[in-house]
């Protein structure tokens, strides 16, 4: 697609400024972008409003117009995450590692920046200033891709962005957005090789399965959450209950939400009884094995492989009793995401026996899955939480967006 | 295909066990495998007889027999290349960083093994015991797949360190080898996602390029150098001369080697006569811009996109006069491969704009190319030169064949 290897050549052609531009310029940058947000809410709000009416008319969902919407509150709170982002200390040009060889040769394993990086959301124009201010601080080119729905919102704030870029003195073509909102433009971006250095999709499953199968640029996979509690036969009884409430109801749309409770035979009688009560509170649909349903009765609804390997991202939880933890590793290890999982236990081996054989982002002993989050790590805004090996896993902030290069400097050395 | 996806479950069936293994566990089985590649040299070198003489009758170029061919004294070299590797720290368990959350959340970013990592590479036998080794030594199960030219060879070779690791106590199925050395077979390699954390091509472009553009598993692009030696005004002509023929001539088949040469204009007159005369010596063809043949005369042929384009692997290289260091870098952007870049200069200041804006896994400054090596740069071992941003950049070792894991350690701590 012609119009996508245009937009390609155009971040290509100020990469070079961008990742070279001092803390200082791109500080500058990101402080007019926060501002002309905020001058310009009455605009913002309008363009919105002609996507919130779409989607009301198309009979959009309201937690998906929920998300849709902006207004002067919430464009004031974008504006405030920008200005966070300039606090975030610059990776760009800090030496991870060097050293001088036996020769003489000195290196440096320098962090720079990705280059010209893609994403790919669906209807949330947040993530339009989010994703562009990262970029942006970590000294890179973006093109972003939204969902078709919020595309007035993501013109109009790309359209205040790329203004405020060229107020302090920046290529306005350091934050693109991509125009066309068709499958096609999105399977451009996938095949963009030698213009995007990496693609991120931002989004549910089927987004990132799509990018996963069809990319041949690079791509970082983010997001799916099918987290697990195990509630061993060790554990602090209340802890737990307490720990599955708040991993499965205190934001359950969100990735880090606990999908799944494991929970040792010994304790699964005086355990599960506890933690319906609490459950109950949110209404919360059990689905379980016959077990589960022998003690907590009919209301616990049927689970088979395919509820077990389901991310609800709804107040609704599957529960199964396991005999042992090798059994509820092995439950984690077929049906889990490789995003977080956790045990709550006082038995020290069985807790180290945890961490070291459970294949996740992050594990947790003794405490809610929720905290896998940039913010709650210390690390600053996120992009995104890989649940892929390479390059990132976990909450990736601006570090995970910058790369390394090595700088040797020599007078004269040959091999 | 079947049996590709039954060599991952088996994979996946011991990844537990060698990612929990001692540094001492597995280091014993190292010393195991050295051990018996050393006390089976006869059966290695006949199976490998059998691969000479199909090569040979194949017709086989001498330079890809020599790359084919075991003796003796190869085979305990590659038992001696075990052994280092045995001396490498060992990363896994590593404390990466680590901090205490205002809530009591104790996170330490810890070193992981990747898990089940795949090698296709072509008829070096050698690569079969390194990547197997390298993988090992980061607790990671491997599937070879290598050409089937070293079939024989290959199979012996895996057979030798099966029984090495069985007889260290592990199990056999941490190294696989792809006995299926069909197109078919790496292509199933390339879609085995669910068993495969990463997949690792080693060789030439045609390779890597079909690797990149067909894998849905995690990739690791390894090996293509067009790499360049920027001859500036300032440069020390005869350091420049030296460094330009070491980086040609010294070992023209690796990707390390320069393939390009670029002088500013200023000099050219002075110094392409003094490369030349030193590239006679290897009877260096050079192919070059009309200005050059000006210079040079009638020896050198024109070089076309497409040349300039081309990673020769022998005693050719292409040259190029350029107004200013703009224009080096530029032609560096448009035909380098992001390998190995290197200018030659007196002048800090142009330095300094090489090295920021060369985008490069390695830019270096009065120094061959051909430094950019896991041993040069001291990391030890190599399983290959990254050329991608994402994950590792540059000599990879151990060290990029691992990942992290959050584990969080708390006290009950909901969100």
């Amino acid at each position: 697609m012609n119009y996508i290897e245009t937009l390609g050549k155009q971040a290509a052609a100020v990469r070079r400024e961008i990742s070279t531009a001092s803390t200082n310029q791109k500080n500058m940058a990101l402080n007019e972008i926060a501002d002309m947000l905020t001058a310009n809410v009455e605009k913002i709000v309008a363009a919105n409003d002609r996507d919130m009416e779409a989607a009301k008319a198309s009979g959009m969902s309201p937690s998906l117009q929920d998300r849709l919407r902006l207004d002067e509150k919430r464009i004031y709170g974008m504006a405030e995450g920008v200005r966070a982002i300039i606090e975030l200390e610059d990776p760009v040009g800090r030496i991870e590692s060097g050293s001088i060889r036996p020769n003489g040769l000195r290196i440096a394993k320098t962090r720079v920046p990705l280059g010209v990086i893609g994403i790919i959301y669906e209807a949330r124009p947040n993530v339009t200033v989010d994703a562009a201010a990262l970029c942006l601080k970590a000294g890179n080119a973006v093109i972003l891709r939204g969902g078709k729905e919020a595309f007035h919102s993501n013109q109009c704030l790309v359209e205040v962005m790329r203004k405020a870029l060229k107020k302090s003195g920046m290529p306005e073509n350091i934050i693109q957005l991509v125009e066309d909102t068709s499958r096609e433009s999105a399977a451009a971006m996938m095949k963009l090789n030698g213009y995007l250095d990496v693609l991120i999709p931002r989004g549910g499953q089927g987004l990132i399965r799509s990018v996963v199968e069809n990319a041949t640029v690079p791509v970082i996979e983010t997001g799916t959450g099918n987290c697990h509690i195990y509630v061993d036969e060790y554990a602090d009884l209340d802890m737990a209950a307490e720990i599955v409430y708040n991993a499965k109801t205190s934001r359950p749309s969100v990735c880090n939400a606990a999908e799944g409770v494991l929970v040792h035979q010994a304790v699964a009688e005086k355990f599960l009884p506890m933690m319906k009560q609490k459950l109950d509170a949110k209404s919360v649909l059990l689905y379980g094995d016959q077990e589960t349903a022998g003690i907590l009765g009919s209301s616990v609804l049927p689970a088979d492989d395919e509820i077990y390997a389901t991310e609800f991202l709804d107040y609704k939880m599957s529960v199964k009793i396991v005999p042992d933890i090798e059994a509820a590793i092995a439950h984690i290890e077929r049906f889990g995401t490789r995003h977080s999982e956790a045990i709550v236990t006082d038995s020290l081996k069985n807790a180290e026996y945890f961490t070291s054989n459970v294949d996740a982002a992050a594990v947790y002993v003794n405490a809610s899955t929720r905290f896998t989050d940039g913010g709650e790590f210390g690390f600053g805004a996120e992009i995104g939480i890989s649940t892929q090996k390479l390059h990132a896993r976990g909450p990736m902030g601006i570090h995970e967006l910058t790369t390394v290069k090595y700088i040797v400097n020599g007078n004269g050395q040959i091999r």
